[in-house]
């Protein structure tokens, strides 16, 4: 396997972007040409995909891409059959190939970023639902009359959960003057970052302990209904605010203990005695135990999953 | 197809239920000896099903039958194939076979009785989890502070949208002082139900109306979430609270504009104007719109569910 990384900046423009990714392909394919046939490339973007057209419906973050034929023009110039899949998807798949799923049956996995993505993988492949949507749990209603968000709703687990969430919970916080180890924080540094909230946390400032207590509380929310729901053998937590995992796990469990019935009938003697997910696995061969653990490959997770994407085809 | 009705109490004993079931299954046996072959007996059980031993593991309303092994007696007395499964299961899955679900891909189910049951059907056969457990939709939660329930939960979808929350809810507004209408009924009835609470429902009664419009609030919460979830074509409402549609219904639909993104790119133009389900098939044909409807199988859809199983174990 080969990372090739590069900085274009989506402000230069689609087209930009699309030069560049061909020319990376095309200079990698060569590279191995003699160990190999290339099946195809697998792409993870960051929106809604509608997998029958190869287009982007909506596109926040990559401005101009939507409603561009990103599959049949990349297509047209590798020659070669191309796969378009949601980013959080792409994670999810990744996790279940190489990372902290590869040895479990069905899992999903939430991705604890700017906002919180999701994925569901069952069978070996990504659940796509209808119209490819499916594993938007981040807007997965925690608080009914809770905290507002731009899609429209209130109390969705994004509000809670992301990083986003963490810091605007910490300015709260700090507003209402209820974290002045926060407050000192916030006020020494122009960029007050979740990464930041968390250091004060692990040092045993109260005000950043409660604001990750709380981003527990509602992924151990959703967590249930999830459990209940589906039943599956493994919940991957991934995205920049999982390394904070020890900081809002154990409020996971204890919401756990008390809303799913399912998962007090396949809990493991210990949940949290297995962080990075190594023993989880082991313990989870032949589906006795529900298993939650954090993601293992980090932001190259996604890379795996797309990776995964036209060997997957191929079979 | 036939339907063979008995009245045997649970209450005379497991011993006896198995027995009365045995000899109807076998008359009817004999009865189309020579229309066709038996492939096997499908039973329908109220409780969660161990798939591995063919056990009951947990049965509150069938006292003794936990940890019998219900399937390999059945099947030593009959000598053919038994298969247990859960009721809500097995009412997702004849819904799917021949009523709401005919002619779509991919859906769900919620069963509101006594409590609330749930089943998903993806690839046409139903989704058991890890451990048979998944679809526990009953107590997804949709109150994190809401009202307790039986399995240790607080604000459980059955707190609010089964036919207990219904009477429930009704008995605490009449204490509140705030329906005189419902208070009159109760007074007046021995048996003081959801059903006359929706008769007094559809006579304008704003008092019953408000209940009705709560059950269809949970309902709207818990759909927003599973509709961002999992992005499935169909979502059934079936048991007897569904009878009680017109009254509930709409408060689901406003819940859903405002807490599911993934509904409001896919609802049809007018999701109510589809009760029956009828014409919500046709529109979905091709997956463009998600369709929540009323089951069309009323009691029946758990037999004909039971009576798939065998079948789809055949082919």
């Amino acid at each position: 396997m080969e990372k090739v990384t590069f900085g274009t900046k989506t402000i230069v423009g689609r087209d930009q972007v699309l030069n560049d990714m061909c020319t990376a392909i095309r200079q990698t394919t060569a590279k191995y040409q003699t160990n190999g046939t290339l099946l195809g490339v697998g792409i993870g973007l960051p929106g809604i995909i509608d997998m029958k057209t190869g287009m982007m419906r909506e596109s926040p973050n990559l401005p101009g891409w939507a409603d561009y034929p990103v599959r049949a023009e990349i297509e047209k110039r590798m020659n070669t059959p191309v796969i378009l899949e949601n980013d959080a998807n792409c994670a999810a798949l990744g996790e279940k190939w190489l990372g902290a799923g590869r040895h479990v049956g069905d899992m999903l996995m939430l991705t604890l970023g700017t906002g919180v993505g999701g994925g569901i993988v069952i069978g070996g492949k990504i659940h796509h639902g209808m119209s490819g949507m499916a594993g938007e749990f981040g807007h997965m209603t925690v608080e009914p009359e809770g905290n507002p968000c731009g899609c429209g709703n209130r109390g969705c687990l994004e509000q809670y959960s992301s990083a986003t969430a963490v810091v605007r919970m910490a300015r709260e916080a700090i507003a209402a003057g209820e974290a002045p180890g926060l407050k000192k924080a916030a006020s020494s540094d122009v960029e007050f970052s979740a990464k930041e909230i968390y250091n004060l946390a692990i040092q045993g400032d109260e005000g950043a302990q409660k604001i990750f207590r709380r981003a527990g509380r509602a992924l151990g929310i959703a967590l249930a209904t999830l459990i209940n729901g589906l039943n599956l053998e493994m919940y991957v937590i991934g995205g920049g605010v999982s390394s904070a995992w020890e900081a809002f796990a154990p409020s996971i469990f204890e919401e756990l203990r008390q809303r799913s019935m399912v998962w007090a009938a396949t809990a493991p003697v210990d949940p949290l005695a297995t962080p990075s997910g190594a023993s989880a696995q082991v313990e989870s061969v032949g589906g006795q135990h529900t298993i939650i653990t954090r993601a293992l490959l980090g932001s190259d997770a996604g890379l795996y999953g797309a990776a995964r994407l036209p060997i997957q085809r191929g079979t």
